[in-house]
């Protein structure tokens, strides 16, 4: 369903393992740049309404997080503070090609997979993490990130036919599971 | 209260009356725009929890009110489109320090300043345009403005001593009003 050429591996639970503090601080910092980059399709396909509208839900939901976990932070009593970003974020921006409407198209896809390997991830956590807390908190996020991921792909077939962004959608999947696979030594969500 | 040092001219309100379809199209930019200052705030500002806390709510705020904006451009078939900006933006933004602590405290007054900026205008459209929807549309917007300001101009005061934010507020004012003095021929809300 998520469209994922991959499962995560063992090397990122042992990052969490001995970083859980800045991954928590990575998400929290994850959470506003969904938001932002939300904000940004919604700037640069300003004619396309039901983008618009998706854009706004999803902003307020990314926002929402980004409290919960901020809640989450300051209860255990971890500063949030700036992170040098892992190249996940990076890599992925690097695959958009220029020319609209693909530009549309991969924007879209490329935010559908960030959330689809969120939501993968959050699943890891939810049955990793000891701590009962912070394993239902991930339990419960699962859910929209499916969701987010699922409205990406959809708007991103205002701007192709279904079988160009079907198959778009399996190169970039398939890209995306090459730059997990590298993986980062910076523990962060998408390392 | 809004710390405004000029009211807006009757050039203004001539450019309202020829070209209130694209000072409309440009209010529904300017909701996004401030959506994305209070983001690109937070974003800057993380350990600053209040900040973080406040920006959500604006952020909130501005994307309902562009919602209502595109609302209003759908029932009068006023197609929403890009729209070169106004030199508005640039030439306040042109005027922010650049070493912290001024550099908070010239971006968080200065989003203050626009948010007063609409505040007064929105008043103005509320008492000129006879259409009677729009002229309560602009009436009801004022007060979350003034209270966006409000809000701006306390949070500059984390960055800074009451003396030195009031003094600094004043001079920026001063640059405002030249700007809006000067104003540009391009129709804009804030032309």
């Amino acid at each position: 369903m998520l469209r994922l050429q991959s499962t995560s591996s063992e090397r990122w639970l042992a990052q969490v393992d001995s970083h859980l503090n800045e991954i928590l601080i990575d998400h929290a910092h994850c959470e506003q740049k969904a938001a932002a980059a939300a904000l940004d399709l919604m700037f640069n396909y300003v004619e396309n309404q039901e983008l618009c509208r998706e854009m706004t839900e999803i902003i307020n939901e990314e926002l929402e997080h980004f409290h919960l976990v901020l809640t989450i932070l300051n209860t255990r009593t971890i500063k949030f503070r700036k992170l040098k970003p892992g190249p996940y974020g990076r890599r992925l921006k690097d695959l958009v090609r220029r020319q609209e409407p693909q530009k549309a198209i991969d924007r879209l896809l490329i935010a559908g997979l960030i959330e689809a390997r969120s939501c993968e991830r959050f699943m890891l956590l939810r049955d990793h993490i000891d701590d009962h807390e912070l394993s239902s908190f991930y339990g419960d996020l699962c859910e929209s990130e499916a969701r987010h991921h699922a409205t990406y792909v959809r708007l991103a077939q205002s701007y192709g036919c279904t079988e160009e962004i079907r198959s778009r959608l399996d190169e970039l999947a398939g890209q995306e599971a090459i730059i997990i696979a590298d993986g980062s030594d910076l523990p962060r969500m998408h390392s």
